[in-house]
């Protein structure tokens, strides 16, 4: 049996994430559920695209996706289902899973059409977990919808490269719960632009001049202790999901603060790489 | 074997639920745990009864789902295990349940009474989940607990009808993830009251002369999207459990605000609809 | 297939979490996997201490504990896999089960060392889940560990007896879901050093006289309930861990506020029992 993720905006005090699990479990008692994330910020689609590209790629091959976040039907907002990188991911066609479509191409991608036979106001409920137990007892994409060749992606979530290759320019697309800022520049295009280069990263007034590949290695561990600037130190650091991040060593968000709130930097604010 | 539900106060950080979880396991291996809410606000009993009714439904008859809030056992909070609607519930007599007694008259109620042989002061841990594993494994409630006839239930809780059905009188209670207001008030008691005259619904300065069924019903999809009044845009609506709400189109309470924010609204504030 | 559970401070917003169960679900596919808190705060040693003792009682013997918070690995932070009262421990070498280990004396510890074969900088997700799988899958310590004899320990952590056993001088080490101060003065060494004195317990300028065995028990039901002083009560309890904690009765921390704002009293605060 495959496994089936939830990622909603839901919240954890209301009743819904359990309503959908209750329906699962009703059509597939030995179903395996997990939870993604049900703490996306309402109606935020950028966030909801980040957490479930970096959280996919960890489940086995065949698991499925629900991802259910601005999920109502209307004219402007079908639903879908996708087949790609051998794993299933049923959403609202709305630029949910585009950081994965920007890495791999959907092998499969239909509208549902099956609303004939749902009434419904709860479509995660009732469409989605419809469509995702027809998925886990091996059923097809075809039967559940129409083939369809392309689905929406979300306008500027991808970073600029100026002409001459001088400059990245990109934005932050996520702050993670120790107040640190992820970008939307991934250590791959960095290498492929910066070739090596020496460079400057700017975001508003703070600037760095190194990327490190863990947070501990900002610290030097030869000073002794009490005499080592070490909690509160600023950093830049390629994160574990291969994009550069602008840190605080050992913060917290609610105490000393974080990242956003020492830089002053919050979501879609700028970050721009400039090579020598 | 069914599954076992969990609805706490306890949170999410504290040691309790996982602890409740790791009692259930060592009783029986190969229980299926899931969580309904953790975070009901302290003590709110009427959040709690909100949150059980429209989760249990969902889920396989036969489920047993515990009910941990206010459940220290004292002269005036005696502990009961309930079967109801095919579904088992195990809480303090407190009016937990009181939602669903009043579509579902209980097939049967006890008053716990294993306690001299538990000395506790974590009772959802050692008492509820010995109850919860004994139904698990096929016991009847007679063995833990003695036969009674009434349950209690909370004052208030359903809205008034005035003579003459001009006017129901209900009230707020509950707020969802989202700042949306959930009332009292049914679909069914609106239908069977209203009899499809005009209504105009009022909750302190907010009026409205529709319910929606789905919350994208109160955009024009015709108009132009710049054009198109939308985020942020009020309206009613009957939510997927069946009550009355009224909610902001795609709010988000912790940046642009919900409907308890900008309508100024509460939980127990008045909400009165009234017909021509 | 023992349980692996899980102890984190990432929060429940963020991928990781996630990450962490699809990469064990990856390499067992019937891994049993339960949480017991994700929302220990940012790098808190000590608060991730009082859960896990008192989370990981309840789970079966032989149930595998991944417990991630500050687990970089580098110069000054190793990490370790401990069994101890039959459970199984892996995280990093900071003081996290020193509570623990304070009960029991470890059988085994080993400090993993399997991170040559190992490039990462999500240490929770690559060597934790490895070393965890492994276990559960019936390997020993020592094959992903060289034997060592000690583990830190949390400076402060334990209480003071004055000389003459006139005083215990303790502090507090978690507030918990419902703003109540638990201290780490436990039942026994209370009991121990009281030997059934009379006593005083002073923090800030709140006084106890009593410590009583239920929240309940400091309540007076045979007064009228309109007469009784009830809600808001403060009160000295034993709670369901052993520990001494400072409480209100029925209190919820985000409307009347809890023991922590209205005693004013914060993490790491002194509290005194003075015996007579």
């Amino acid at each position: 049996m495959p496994i089936i993720t939830l990622t909603t905006d839901f919240g954890i005090k209301d009743h819904f994430v359990s309503a959908v699990k209750g329906a699962i479990y009703s059509e597939l008692p030995d179903a395996k559920i997990v939870d993604i994330s049900h703490e996306i910020s309402p109606f935020h689609i950028t966030e909801a695209a980040y957490i479930i590209q970096n959280a996919y790629k960890s489940f086995p091959k065949g698991s499925i996706h629900i991802v259910g976040i601005d999920s109502e039907l209307n004219p402007e907002n079908k639903h879908i289902a996708v087949k790609l990188d051998d794993h299933y991911f049923i959403c609202a066609n709305n630029g949910l899973i585009c950081l994965i479509t920007s890495e791999f191409n959907p092998e499969k991608i239909v509208e549902i059409n099956i609303h004939d036979a749902i009434v419904s106001n709860f479509p995660v409920m009732d469409v989605f977990v419809t469509v995702a137990c027809h998925i886990a007892r091996g059923g097809t994409l075809e039967v559940i919808g129409k083939t369809i060749s392309e689905i929406k992606t979300i306008k500027g979530i991808t970073p600029i490269v100026n002409v001459g290759n001088k400059q990245i320019v990109g934005s932050i697309i996520y702050i993670d719960n120790y107040g640190n800022l992820v970008t939307n520049i991934t250590r791959k295009l960095f290498e492929e632009i910066g070739k090596g280069r020496d460079f400057k990263i700017t975001a508003r007034t703070a600037v760095f001049e190194n990327v490190y590949e863990r947070y501990s290695d900002a610290i030097n561990f030869n000073i002794e202790k009490s005499k080592r600037e070490e909690d509160g130190k600023k950093l830049a650091v390629f994160n574990s999901s291969g994009y550069l991040e602008l840190a605080i060593y050992k913060s917290n968000p609610k105490t000393v603060g974080g990242a956003s709130s020492l830089f002053g930097l919050h979501y879609r604010d700028t970050v721009t790489i400039s090579f020598e």
